[in-house]
């Protein structure tokens, strides 16, 4: 069933969209070639990967360059899937595919599979046509064919797929998806090419997290307009701060495996703190330094007058902390084979370390550790509002240094979740054009035979027409990881850099926004006017521009 | 202190905001008088509020007219001041204010008091310069000079007030708040004018709710931008719905006293569900009649195959709710007076209805209940979060239907709170020349001797040259309640009416968005472009337009 939208429910704005022009990179606008580029490696054990991918391991990345007599290879068809959680943009890397086939390859069939993987499997699917796909072009979502979480692992899986891309006669799949959905999509390439199936597989880098990417690929789709809309409301909560001039407000952001995006809002907005998970982690710092820090930063502008602030939280901070895995684990133990009596002598079954943990968590969370549990028994660590924890245990330490008369301030927490607000907002004008370049990028590599490889759009600083344009092999982004005595590939998510540009410039301000107010307030985003084009902080500091 | 704002940690979007062009209406930009209208009585009560108001009962309306020859008096000394929560906009009426003194009364003086009314009673103030006061040109917040909730009520403060007023030779005052500030606004015209003082008093219409308006004050300032922001979220998470086809999203919205923030999201987004509290009141629901009609709506869509939707609740719903009204009375008797068993024997003390409704209440929100007090020992309903109140409430009768094999769909409840994010965003291009006009207006009526009226722009479908503008009596807005034995003047809260325009709309399109799926994403707000002077749809249908 697909949720083919109708006009008449559209917003003015959502309107005006759909005839926003999408510019190409020059290199996509006049007759080009796809050519090839030097043999890869792998990110970590190439013996492995090898072994794993032999047919797709080592093959050269590909470029888009111009040609004065381009090969045609006459009408194709392809399938397209969305997999895993929604990031802006989405719906214009279709687009782009599309576009590429009706301009150069003149009677081709595109599927959209329904609902992410399982779609395939099921041979679930909808054929998009001009007038579907331009009901989507440049909005938010992942609603055209929706999305899913499914993978496709097991050989049963592998076998079902291959029966839809051999009924549909396809020659090329695009996966557009996260880490686990490209490395999925280049088990895929390396099993057709086995089974001497015909259809190709290129992969499209998607996820807010921002955690997919290298030098080939600079950034994920939706990273830039999921940190804008947050950052929009961050900076509205500064201003709010900064007007009433008493609220501490703790705001948790999406992110669970690495902080890019509280890294970005942070060089966006200023907020007077920020935690970085890889920086927690690389310091092995404690719930209790976390908290001191915070804690000391709230004394310190006290002293000055302020009792309010902005702080921001990544939502995977307690992943990131080491002796809460290991009370984590530990309960997990105790909550599989013990009675947990209200007298507290459970206890006596964690260690020193884990003990005095849990004593210094606030009550809700510890009734939270012990309740809740997932279908497997375990403590749903997903749950915990990180933000509500860390309010409670800075006032917690906060009323212990009033009693010491080291601080005589107030304190007011006001705590704020952002999450999928800005997993389907509107694309921002750069995530519209990056989306649609790499759409009509995947396209043409598999219109020119290419599989196993992602499609890869680079020189983002520069305007738009002078955007690189190729693919490069999977294989080369993937490392090993031994899960079950086995080898399993993994593309290693990109975490914050400590000493990336990025995170060295937020360090090095940090203590001025910490006791000063340098809170920005970066607005809504803008489709018109100069500011419309901006990028992002984090890429363009990447990029060293 | 003031904040003053360092142009060198603006965003892009923030400085090209200084410079946007604040239209005025014709009237005020060509010489103008003030003229007056009809005499004025009370919205109730007319005997006594002429009691308590014998200066300022039954004044006229003024009305600014083009004039061959106006009365100039001179340079002046006006002081201003902003009164309870933020809402957009702010800025820009004190931006008017200072801009027609610039403009046509040059040498006069504009003092900003700081932290709110407190400020005037504590004479802390600000003289608002030029360069100081364009740094928040059409931008958020107010921290321009800050805002408070202190009252100026008992004869001391208002002797305070008085020693301030003539500390500073004010010729006027700008009370810049919502319904009660108003109401205080105008027991200050009256002390003045009956101490003979010259000081003038002028209210201006503030408040993001929503609940300040009548035939002459259309709507107050603040409430277009907040409802925009919340609507840009209540848009995304809906596309977030439909992509992943598996959560329901709860979403509480600011608006404690009346759910007009929660009817426009709702007119500007079409949510599945929308819950009106005025409604609940009218047809005295209880707690489990709503959670019966969101159940309902869930239970109908699963069976078309949608096991997903968004459902707006206001703020101040369990206000709405009288047997909520009566337990919670009934908790705080008892909880001054007896002891809390464990094995619930003080639930005896409850009167029938209490107890079954307790029973009812998720065991979360019944321990938030026993066991968080505010200062005077009373429960805190403010703390209630009721999205995830309502969800707990469906998730349990969605088990028993499950049971009783009348349904089979799966549910999973997301709770989201959009408050604080809605009230500092930056004006949207309505509510920069609305609030721009009113301070203009509100400095002209000074100006020409007019006090205890509130600042009034009208006609505001139409386009800004076009607007009326002027002053109406406060005591014309006013009845009386009784407290502690005494009347007291209050500005009735405006509610939402269930035979007004705005509310008819929704009541006749809300079965269609319950079980198809009619969601709008407005988008973020635009500041260039078409789409960017789009007013409201309350204040549309209820001007006719």
């Amino acid at each position: 069933m697909a949720t083919g939208r109708n006009v008449s429910v559209y917003s003015p704005l959502q309107t005006s969209r759909l005839d926003h022009d999408l510019p190409l990179p020059s290199v996509l606008k006049a007759p080009f070639d796809i050519v090839d580029g030097p043999p890869s490696s792998a990110a970590g054990n190439p013996d492995e990967i090898a072994k794993l991918f032999p047919n797709m391991f080592g093959q050269p990345s590909a470029k888009a360059v111009p040609s004065a007599s381009p090969k045609n290879t006459g009408p194709v068809k392809i399938g397209v899937v969305l997999s895993g959680g929604q990031a802006p943009g989405g719906h214009n890397v279709i687009c782009g595919i599309f576009d590429h086939l009706h301009q150069k390859q003149d009677g081709s069939k595109i599927y959209g599979f329904m609902g992410g993987p399982a779609g395939i499997m099921n041979c679930k699917y909808t054929e998009l046509t001009s007038e579907f796909v331009h009901a989507y072009r440049n909005q938010g979502g992942f609603d055209m064919i929706r999305s899913g979480r499914d993978k496709i692992e097991t050989p049963e899986q592998f076998k079902k797929a291959e029966e839809t891309v051999t009924k549909l006669d396809l020659d090329g799949l695009v996966v557009i998806g996260g880490d686990d959905s490209n490395t999925n999509a280049c088990l895929l390439a390396e099993n057709f090419r086995q089974k001497n199936l015909k259809t190709k597989v290129i992969g499209c880098p998607k996820t807010i997290d921002g955690d997919l990417k290298c030098k080939e690929v600079p950034v994920s789709f939706g990273f830039d307009t999921a940190c804008k809309i947050y950052a929009e409301m961050i900076g509205n909560v500064m201003t709010d701060a900064r007007s009433t001039g008493k609220y501490y407000h703790f705001v948790r952001l999406m992110g669970r495996a690495a902080s890019h995006i509280t890294l970005e809002c942070a060089l966006q907005t200023h907020p007077n703190i920020s935690i970085i998970g890889e920086e927690v982690a690389s310091q092995k710092q404690t719930l209790r330094n976390v908290t001191d820090y915070i804690t000391d930063v709230i004394c310190k502008r006290a002293k000055t007058g302020y009792n309010y602030g902005v702080i921001l939280i990544p939502e995977g901070l307690i992943d990131f902390i080491p002796e809460v895995q290991k009370l984590i684990a530990e309960l997990n133990e105790i909550l599989a084979h013990d009675v947990i009596d209200e007298a507290g002598l459970w206890k006596s079954k964690l260690n020193e370390q884990s003990k005095i943990l849990f004593d210094f968590l606030p009550q809700a969370i510890q009734e939270q550790l012990l309740l809740e549990r997932d279908p497997h028994g375990n403590v749903q660590v997903a749950k915990i509002e990180t933000e509500k924890m860390l309010i409670s245990m800075v006032e917690t330490e906060l009323e212990k240094r009033k009693l010491a008369g080291v601080y005589e301030g107030h304190f007011k927490g006001q705590s704020h979740f952002f999450g999928y607000e800005g997993r389907c907002g509107m694309p921002t004008n750069f995530d519209a054009s990056y989306c649609y370049a790499l759409g009509y990028a995947a396209a043409a590599l598999l219109c020119s035979g290419k599989t196993g490889l992602i499609s890869s759009v680079a020189n983002l600083a520069a305007p738009v027409e002078d955007w690189t344009v190729g693919g490069t092999a999977l294989t080369s982004l993937m490392d090993v990881e031994r899960r079950h005595g086995k080898f399993k590939p993994v593309i290693k998510k990109a975490m914050v850099e400590l000493d990336g540009a990025p995170f060295s410039k937020f360090a090095s301000l940090r203590e001025d926004w910490a006791l000063n107010n340098r809170y920005i307030s970066p607005g809504p985003i803008q489709f018109v006017g100069p500011e419309s084009y901006a990028i992002n902080h984090t890429l363009l500091l990447e990029l060293g521009a």
